[in-house]
Parts: C-alpha cells; sequence; structure tokens
C-alpha cells in the first residue's frame, strides 16, 4: 500500500524529530552532518517530498489560468473548444503559465467554481468560453476584478466596446462572406444559406455575411432573398431533410453556404441524393469531419484565437490585465480575428460524385485573406 | 494600464509600510482599527490578493494532476483523449483535485515537462497518455517515484503485471470480439477486418478480436482468414481504395469490422459505391462522426476509464500511490475497461442506402455485455 510519504515518515525512518527533518529541509548547515546525511537518505529512501504549496510558494514558477471544460462533448462541433483548449496550451506553455481545468452544469455553478477556485488562490485568471447575451460570468468576473478574456462577444448589448470586458472571437461575417463570394466568383448566383434559427448571436452572425455578399452582387429582392434561407437546429439528418425539402421546391439552388459542418455533411448527403452531386457546398468550423469527408468549410484560426487571448490577458506590459484597470483606452480590448476559407475536391468526394472516376490524391487549397 | 496590484500598491494607497499591510493580512488584531480599516479600504480599491501560491498553502485546497495535451489533434478518432480529458476532469472536480495541462512535441520533452513541474511543485501527480512500446515516460516516472496512471497498457513487455506501473486501458479485443460476434449471430460469414499495420499495440489487440470470434465459429483456414484481413494506414481515403480493391476481389465478403471509425467512414464511402449499401461496417471509438452518419461503433466507455484512473492513482485509502510503495498485492494495480457496441440503423443511413425510403428518427441501439 503506496502513499506519499510525510514529514513524519521521514522523522520515524531515520530516527530524528519532525523539527530536524524540517531543519534538515530548511536549514540544512545547523544540523550535525552525520544526523542530515541520516535524514537525507530516508528522504531519498522514502521519495519524500515537501507539500507543493510549500515549494510552489518559494518557486513561483507559473501563473495558472482556469478554463472550464464540459463533461459532454456535442457533436461535430463540439470539438471547436477542444481544439482551441489545445492552442490555449501550447501559448500558456510559451509562457510559462498552466491551464488548469473545471467543470461547471451551469453559468450558476460556474461562478461558483470560479469563487472557490479564487478563494483557494488555485487560479490567476479565467477564459471564458460559450458566452451568451447578458452573460451573468462576465458581470461576475468583472464586478469581483478578477482577470479575464472570454472568447466571444457579449453579443446584441452596448458591451461590445466596454473596455471591462476583454473579448476574443472569430468574425463568422466575414466567413460567410469569403464563401458566398468564393461561390459567386466561380459563376454560381442562387445560393441557398442554411443556418440556425434566428436569435443566437453567432447563427445571425454567420448568416449576415451571406446576405451582405448576395446584396452586393445581386439584384435580389427580399422575397428572393427569403426564399434561399434556410432554419433548422444542429442536427444532420434535421439538415438532410430541410435541403431535400428547399431542392424538391425546384427553386434551382446552385450552392449552399452552411453555418457549421454538421449543417454542411447533411446538406451534402441531400445534395448527392437527389442526383446533384456537383452542387458545392460549404461549412464552418474546418472540423477533422470536414477534412475527412472533403468538405469545403471555413476554418476560425484558433491558433490566432489563443494567441489574441493571451496578448489580451497579458497587456502591453505582460502582466494581467484587471478589468477597470485605468482603461486608457491604449490597449485594445478585444482581438476579432478573420477566419479563412479552406476549398476541398478530395479524391473520394469526386468519386462519390462520378463512380469510376479517377482517384487523384487529396487536394486542398487555402485562400487567406485577410480582413 | 491594469496590473495585478502589489503589496507595495497597497502600502502606498493606503499611506502604511510594507509591514503593516502584512500585518492587516496575517495579524489583524495587532493593527489599530483607524489603520487596519485604511489598509482593508485600499485593497478593495485595488482589487488586491495575496499571492497565489502563499494563499493556495493557508488553504490547501487541491491537489494537481498533470496532464499533456498535444498542439494538434489528429484526425477523427483523435477526438478520444478530449473525451477521456473531459471525463477525467469532471472526476477530479468530485475529488477536488484539479487537472493542469501542458505540452510536449516528444517523450523527451515531456519527461523535461515533467521535471519542471515537479520541481516547480505544480503537479502532485501525471495521467500519461500514448503510451508506447517500452515508454521512457512511464520508466522515469516509476524511477523518480512519482505518482501516476498511463492510460494504455505498457505493450509488449512482461511489464503488464509490474506492481509499479498503474495503468488503464480499454480492452479492444473483447471490442472487435463483439462486433464481429453481433455479424455472426446474424448470420454473416465472411466478415473482413480493416485495420492498421501490424506493430502497434492497440492495432494488433483489435484485430486479435476478429481473429478469435472468427476461428472459434467457423472452420476457415488460415488462408481464408488472412484473405479476409486488410492492413492500412489511419486514412479515410486510404481505407476506402483498400475495401473497394478487397469488394473487386470477389471474395464474398458480407460485412467489415474496423479498427477505427476513421477507416470505417473509408469502408462505408466503398460499400455505397460498389453498390452494397446494406453491407455492414462496424467503426470504432464511436466519435462524433459515427453517430452523424449512423456509422455502428465500439464505444470505450471513457468514464469509466477516467473513474479507473483516479480510482488507481488514489488507492484504496485515497492518498496517491507511489509506485515501489509497498506492493502488497491487495490493490490492484491496473484496470481493463470492457467496451461497448453501439449498433446503429439511423434515418439518414438508410436514406442513402434506399433512396425514397421512409425518415423514420435516428435509432441507436447500445449492448452492454460485460466480461
Amino acid at each position: 500500500m503506496a502513499q506519499l510519504p510525510t514529514v513524519d515518515d521521514v522523522a520515524q525512518r531515520a530516527g530524528v524529530s519532525r523539527q530536524t527533518v524540517s531543519n534538515v529541509l530548511n536549514s540544512p548547515d545547523i544540523v550535525r552532518d552525520t544526523t542530515r546525511e541520516r535524514v537525507q537518505a530516508a528522504i531519498a529512501e522514502l521519495g519524500y517530498r515537501p507539500h507543493a504549496s510549500a515549494r510552489r510558494l518559494r518557486t513561483r514558477q507559473s501563473s495558472m489560468i482556469g478554463v472550464r471544460l464540459d463533461p459532454i462533448i456535442n457533436g461535430i462541433s463540439g470539438s471547436i473548444l477542444d481544439r482551441y483548449l489545445h492552442a490555449l496550451t501550447a501559448r500558456a506553455d510559451e509562457r510559462g503559465m498552466r491551464i488548469t481545468l473545471f467543470t461547471a452544469a451551469d453559468h450558476e455553478a460556474e461562478i461558483e467554481q470560479y469563487k472557490r477556485l479564487r478563494d483557494g488562490a488555485d487560479v490567476d485568471a479565467f477564459v471564458v468560453t460559450s458566452t451568451s447575451y447578458n452573460d451573468p460570468r462576465i458581470e461576475w468576473l468583472a464586478r469581483e476584478r478578477i482577470p479575464f478574456v472570454a472568447f466571444g462577444r457579449p453579443w446584441g448589448s452596448e458591451k461590445v466596446d466596454d473596455p471591462d470586458r476583454l473579448w476574443v472571437d472569430v468574425d463568422g461575417q466575414a466567413g460567410t462572406r469569403m464563401a458566398t463570394e468564393h461561390l459567386l466568383g466561380r459563376g454560381h448566383r442562387r445560393i441557398a444559406f442554411l443556418g440556425w434559427p434566428t436569435g443566437s448571436g453567432t447563427g445571425d452572425d454567420r448568416r449576415s455575411g451571406w446576405e451582405s455578399a448576395m446584396t452586393a452582387a445581386l439584384s435580389l429582392d427580399p422575397f428572393a432573398l427569403a426564399a434561399l434561407s434556410l432554419e433548422t437546429v444542429e442536427s444532420v439528418p434535421k439538415a438532410r431533410a430541410a435541403v431535400e425539402g428547399l431542392l424538391r421546391a425546384g427553386r434551382g439552388v446552385e450552392a449552399i453556404v452552411c453555418a457549421s459542418d454538421s449543417l454542411a455533411l447533411g446538406a451534402m448527403m441531400a445534395v448527392r441524393e437527389a442526383g446533384l452531386p456537383h452542387l458545392p457546398v460549404f461549412g464552418f468550423d474546418n472540423t477533422p469531419v470536414a477534412q475527412a469527408v472533403g468538405l469545403s468549410s471555413v476554418d476560425q484560426r484558433l491558433d490566432d484565437v489563443a494567441a489574441g487571448t493571451f496578448e489580451l490577458l497579458m497587456g502591453a506590459t505582460g502582466r494581467m490585465m484587471l478589468p477597470h484597470g485605468g482603461a486608457s483606452g491604449d490597449d485594445p480590448r478585444h482581438r476579432l480575428i478573420t477566419p479563412q476559407l479552406v476549398v476541398r475536391r478530395s479524391s473520394h468526394l469526386e468519386l462519390v460524385e462520378e463512380a469510376g472516376g479517377t482517384t487523384s490524391g487529396d487536394r486542398e487549397r487555402t485562400e487567406k485573406e485577410q480582413s
């Protein structure tokens, strides 16, 4: 039965008092040579190490950044937050900082965790993900003056430019606009959009990029545009059913831009089944699934999102930024990352499209566009 | 420009010495009321908090478990380690422990990180993932007597039962055996296996489950069995090409069991293209992709893997287990988790199989089998 050895274990093994062990650890010069050697031998034999926190205090090696991690990963696009976490960990490592994880069932439980981690001094700052309208976590962190950065804008409020709210986000509007413009550039006109029901900040933002590109390029009346716009919840079979309906309606759809890779996978199934395998479909998030099935998508550039997170967190001086902290206006308080298109025409997609076609290796093209 | 305030900032704001601030924090009774109130007001205004490590030492709230997280997630099955991390975080929370993340390019770099985290006392124990033959990380941790658990057996060595090496793993052999037996039970006989090239512990283990089920049920000679066994690297198009070749060879294959969901996705594409949409394909890992495209798969039960990890780490007494720690033999030193089948026949798969078929909701059946 193995357990972490204690000072008492060392003292017993060496046949000395606890105080003598403590002296060997903290002031070895005052201990007689033979006693010190006996204690050191016991320490080595038992593998004793001083308590972590005591050592941490002496060495002060790293700052801890707290990040919530949900117990369950939802669907295909749930991997986005995991990829962000991977990128955050790499960036933290570069700065000698560490990521600490915790779970929470809802916003209230997450705030309780913030308190616990703050009071236990386990964490020096937080990264907040999956933000919502008037997010109570953001309000609490700002009020308690705890350094934090949100991945996600404070949607639909005047707080987008609030200097107390540091945030980094991906410009979803730019992503769907770029995808739509790419399709327009290839001669397509009747480009549909498959998105989530109105009311989510991210979803509305992604729809608006398609709208603005279509409106700028074509003289479509609002009814014609609305007839090309579909809504469904995040579900592969529901997306497929929605696109089946659209294709049956005979509106001459030539391409489809989607708010996520899950929706795009459903759309891909519907267009193949309808005998329209060449009808282009764009996803969003560039998940491993998109890569695997040869689906064009919009990449969020999560490495840049993670880098932006740390730049905001540390400020210009490399020390952690507090809310209400002077707010001179000189420091940028947010980062909006422009995503990039990944245009695919993978060999296996071509083969599904044209049975017996040539098997060229995977081809993949990335269009970097700067805002 | 905001920065975390220091004791000096508080002292300056309150017009007192550093020592007085320290007294207010540690021995408030010895400070005059008016002075104490002035210092407390300055602390509140500035949002000052004592250094994390000093507080941590006083409060000693949590143990830290170190886990490596790679910068890049590889392919569809790369999400397995993420799902394990989610489950570990939830289990750690339940025990008042925390997960701390770090990165490393290779085993050597990972051992350097272990040293740094141990010496900085940032971490009390490690969970080691993606283990390999004679893994140097395991050797180092055992030698340094640092508590750890490996997710992954010490493959191909006599160390599987070594009491110094605590490990938890998923019984891949049982998983592919269950999948093969399920297909045999439905009347299929010529069941192929699509796996990785020989030489990986996990891959060989998964192949052996198919082999043992086939050998037990059928009187196939070794050549007939070998003719049903395919090898390819982890790649959707390569898997598809391999299965295309198998189907062209006219061996009357009736079903395919695969070593991963990526391989199974490629196999699914090949069987559909060959006009054999009813030919059953089994994946392994039960990734979000399998769920999305209606692919049967083997679920690793990562919640149970994470629970097993903590049971091993903490031992019977709830204190961390050290290597070389008594090894009475009473405590189990490893956990082998039996996975479970997830048999799917999702509506969208049926529709792809039979154009114009009924759209029933997703159906999913889980077969729990205990070893």
